[in-house]
């Protein structure tokens, strides 16, 4: 689904990019707009300054990648879950050893002699890579959804990124059903707990507690995975299951639902949906929330565009890279 | 509760602002902060053109009631309601004649001695008002909330208004419940099914026919009113009528759903709620609504300032002459 940047080489100047996720850290460095290296690693579960070594070591490897060093490194962007102020990072719980506001810019400049660290939120790095790089080029105003773990969101209003006073576009928390399925966060009938990849997996369970046949969790054992992945749901999809199906139903009138209320409010010219769910299932996901979206709208003969992120896995880090230019 | 703009007279440059309604037009003309004068008049049933020219009468009026004349007036705003673009009203079915599109703002002008008229959405215009003039002044971002016949918003971001595409903050249309109450939209479940003045009344209605015991239509029947309106309600109330009773649970239940979803992806730093029951009820309403929103808060510990309307049933009209003053 990669259709933004293009592999480069060259020893000029570069910017570094990390997603830095609570298994994961992806990073990228360009040049330009072009990719010209990038690095991949599992995130340290034994404390953030583990973490924070772990960021630093994952540039050099994207640098030595792209075929050039440190010293061809002008700045580093940071996507990172929670809150983040001055590059300071606080309420990341699903980041191991952050607990408390964690200083990752400062540590992380440090340990790369010194450069421009700039961090900012994982999902409006996100939504701001898909903006400038992405699916989001041509437009103006745009809703960034990311449907991974959790569901987190982005808000683009007159070409600018909007945070409210920190914690807006929390679009995993719109209300889509009062009283109905318990969210991550503690309420109920939030957005999240139906398209979220953690509640999914909770209601799945549930499911076969009470009963209903499926073959998710065989999958998953199968392919031996610890938590109910896309793929796995891709696979039990493939084969008629009919807990998966209603999975994915479900996830997709939440969308629907949510997203309706946001386009009503906020009449963004492009909604852009990424995240594990969206790459696994492409251009029929992202349509058929479109479908449960139009009936919805409070102008129905003026629809945003509902698109895929472009950028793929990489929505973050190339984000962090645009961060990092700003 | 009109606390803003004070009287004062004099003989130097005025502005107009009309808010024109279904019902009346409502009409101030405003020397810098203070009003000078005011009109109001019921709104022509008879077409388009006559209401352009109780309009211009209006501000006629007002200029009379302010000591001055038409030499004095530099610029007229007005609100309206629908979609308005170049002084062209559309989509405007509440206004008598306003089915097809129609030049007010040329018209008006011409009536009024070719001086500059300004027109856009009413509620949009309520919002600027309040965010000029009224509750809004502290803030930079800000959600005005008009619940009236129906429930109306306007959405300021970064100190600017945010139109969209032309129909954003259409906060009456935010899904409360799905397959829930039918609204005057047609879908299902909207606030406004639940908030609004028209879907209340018919709710009264299917209450009452359905053997509720409620006095609702008798008071409104003693006091010729051929509409549910607040003061009806208020009364209600004041007897302990448990239809009117379930009336207002119901819909401050769904403006808490609401406007928490609204605050979950906005992050504003002010609601600010006006519009009949908001005037009728005052504090108390705007305080029973901030207790519904905050347990649905994503960060509850940094709730927005929940506020009545500082203008009263005069947002609209000085809302429109910040409108022509810009």
């Amino acid at each position: 689904m990669t259709t933004g940047p293009q592999i480069a080489t060259g020893s000029d100047a570069l910017t570094a990019g990390v997603d830095l996720g609570g298994t994961k850290i992806q990073t990228v460095v360009m040049r330009s707009d072009a990719i010209a290296g990038q690095s991949r690693m599992a995130t340290p579960q034994t404390g953030a300054d583990d973490v924070a070594i772990a960021v630093s070591a994952s540039v050099r490897a994207a640098l030595t990648d792209a075929g050039s060093s440190i010293q061809a490194l002008t700045a580093v962007g940071i996507g990172a879950p929670g809150r983040t102020e001055a590059g300071v990072v606080s309420h990341a719980p699903h980041l191991p050893g952050f607990r408390e506001p964690f200083a990752l810019g400062r540590i992380v400049s440090e340990a790369l002699g010194g450069v421009r660290v700039a961090v900012d939120n994982d999902v409006a790095v996100a939504t701001l890579g898909e903006l400038r790089r992405g699916a989001g080029r041509p437009f103006r105003s745009m809703l960034g959804v990311f449907v991974g773990t959790g569901v987190g969101g982005g808000l683009v209003i007159d070409d600018r990124p909007w945070h409210g006073r920190g914690a807006a576009a929390e679009v995993g928390h719109i209300t889509v059903k009062p009283e109905g399925r318990r969210c991550g966060c503690g309420q109920r009938g939030h957005l999240e707990a139906y398209a979220g990849r953690v509640n999914m997996e909770a209601r799945a369970r549930r499911l076969a507690e009470r009963g209903h046949p499926t073959i998710l969790f065989e999958l998953m054992a199968k392919r031996g995975r610890d938590r109910l992945t896309s793929g796995t749901i891709a696979r039990a999809l493939e084969r008629g299951d009919a807990v998966a199906v209603s999975l994915i139903d479900d996830a997709v009138w939440a969308l629907g639902v949510g997203l309706a209320t946001a386009q009503n409010l906020l009449d963004v010219e492009a909604i852009v949906i990424g995240g594990g769910l969206s790459e696994r299932f492409g251009a029929a996901f992202t349509q058929r929330i479109a479908v449960e979206i139009a009936p919805r709208l409070f102008v129905p003969d003026h629809p945003p565009a509902v698109l895929g992120a472009e950028l793929g896995d990489l929505s973050g880090a190339v984000g962090a890279v645009v961060l990092a230019e700003g």
